[in-house]
């Protein structure tokens, strides 16, 4: 029997939690509120999020001990909002994670140190690439705790260790799929967040399907020349991990970075977009990690500027707009 | 003033008519129902689509004499499903259209034909390569009726003229972009309503979002197998002219190709759908023309070849998505 830590109580984790225990996997949940583990542990369900799911606790292991879930484990699966990792993690020491594989189903950067999860894995915990997993979409959460058909992305610099973890993840509704591109997967993934927020400022904005299909359709090359620029490989951004991850965001009626933006777009300014909201956008990050990553690459990134000027510099989303809608085509 | 004949009855006719005419180009402007001109010449509106546009009959001059319409134009745009191309124009004598610039903003193929509108106006009525152009999306008709930020792609395999009839087109909400591609942005728009089909199959079977994603994002490399086997170029096809018509297909709720694979799904005999709707539905034609051109070319095509089996060959839609799902990734 396989034995995973899953770190994280939100809704990829919850849905992470159902795939890996249903195939019998002994998993261990750490989530940080004491009550809600003593909920899962009473009634075998979330309390906050894809409720509708019930574990069995023969193979779901609910604590609120960090350091003992991540010790009972074999793989190590990072499931907390970006901004959160650092704090999540804080309570174990460097070492902890020597020998264990790491999969991230984060989707953002450590803010203030423009690292992806990844590298700073490997910088704080030592944990080397070859040990490194990257989970990508096209995947929402709540599909999963209804049994939809879905299809998982596992990036690595190992095939061989990615299609292990592929093993414990398939099953009658899930397909997964090993992909030698660790990083460019996980760029991907922090940037289709800030496209789905542009998504959001243009809806916001009033711009209608025709922009968002022309948006949609510039940002592509505009991850490609990001990844070519920061991490060259040759990589056909068509397939489900790049393309389908961005459009399961940009489309999505649930996104909260599309939320976030359509909140900007109509004249939120972002303080009272997150008070509203109550949560994080990670979009509202990566937007400022990527800028500053450009600052030296200096790629050209209309679609990013717009948003980072937007929510940094307080230029209004409709002036930068009309000037971003000139340079898409 | 450019004299310009539009030949079609439709919503996407009468945007186009909009756009040139509120450029003061003077539009001839063939339908084919006497009365729906009559209603025109009248109340400046066109009866039956974006009924909310209202003409200015200074530019705009409605006709059904059709040899009349094309005698007094340069540029004629056909605007009318693939399936009516070859009734619409019965009456044109053969070289009716010499010297003149044809545009096809027809997304289909002639039936029983398997051939592209470009290659039937060349193979019928001698009109040269050099002389047609082709208009793609993103575009939905009804929002360029709001005036919603549109963007326009001309393919053609003269730069020059598609740069000229771009400049017919440009205004406050409407860019348009000339693109050295004829056939390939032509092949892409009439594959892209397969795709949309699909998708509404895939709906109508109860598949979601997450599935959604990854059919669209395996629809372009299997797009870009065709083309590049069919008419080999070097193409970028994340462009809006490419993936961003795709998308503005794909996810739109008023597809009616989607909506007929949304019937189909859901258990409709092709007859009886067909019949529901009362109208056509593109990619109904458009996957028996790819089928057979890909008897030869045998490239790869689980999408065209899923929705083919369905709708040709009577085979189940759960069979057949049961299928496709596993040749995904």
């Amino acid at each position: 029997m396989e034995k995973i830590a899953v770190l994280g109580g939100g809704s990829w984790a919850t849905a992470l939690v159902k795939i890996l225990s249903e195939n019998k996997s002994r998993v261990h949940w750490w989530m940080r509120s004491h009550s809600d583990v003593q909920h899962l542990i009473n009634y075998r369900h979330n309390p906050r999020y894809l409720s509708g799911v019930s574990f069995d606790l023969n193979y779901v292991k609910p604590s609120s001990d960090i350091q003992a879930v991540v010790a009972a484990a074999d793989w190590v699966i990072l499931a907390v909002p970006a901004a959160f990792v650092q704090l999540a993690l804080a309570d174990l020491q460097e070492d902890a994670l020597k020998g264990k594989v790491v999969v991230s189903a984060v989707k953002g950067m450590i803010p203030g140190e423009n690292l992806l999860i990844t590298d700073y894995m490997e910088k704080k915990y030592h944990v080397p690439n070859t040990h490194q997993l990257i989970i990508a979409g096209p995947c929402h959460a709540e599909e999963v705790a209804l049994e939809k058909q879905s299809y998982l992305s596992i990036g690595s610099h190992s095939l061989d260790t990615a299609e292990r973890f592929c093993e414990l993840l398939r099953n009658r509704y899930v397909k997964a799929n090993p992909l030698d591109d660790l990083d460019g997967i996980e760029y991907c993934a922090v940037m289709k967040n800030i496209i789905a927020l542009a998504c959001g400022i243009a809806r916001g904005l009033n711009f209608g399907d025709n922009f968002q299909a022309v948006l949609v359709s510039n940002a592509m090359p505009e991850i490609e020349r990001f990844l070519d620029a920061i991490m060259p490989l040759h990589r056909n951004l068509s397939g489900s991990a790049y393309l389908g991850d961005l459009l399961v965001t940009a489309y999505s009626q649930f996104s909260r970075n599309r939320t976030f933006g359509n909140m900007i777009g109509r004249g939120y300014t972002v303080k009272s977009a997150q008070i509203e909201m109550d949560m994080v956008a990670e979009g509202y990050y990566a937007v400022q990690s990527i800028y500053d990553l450009n600052k030296k690459l200096k790629v050209d990134m209309p679609i990013t500027n717009a948003v980072y000027l937007i929510l940094y510099e307080r230029i209004s989303p409709p002036v930068e707009f009309d000037i971003l809608k000139d340079k898409l085509k």
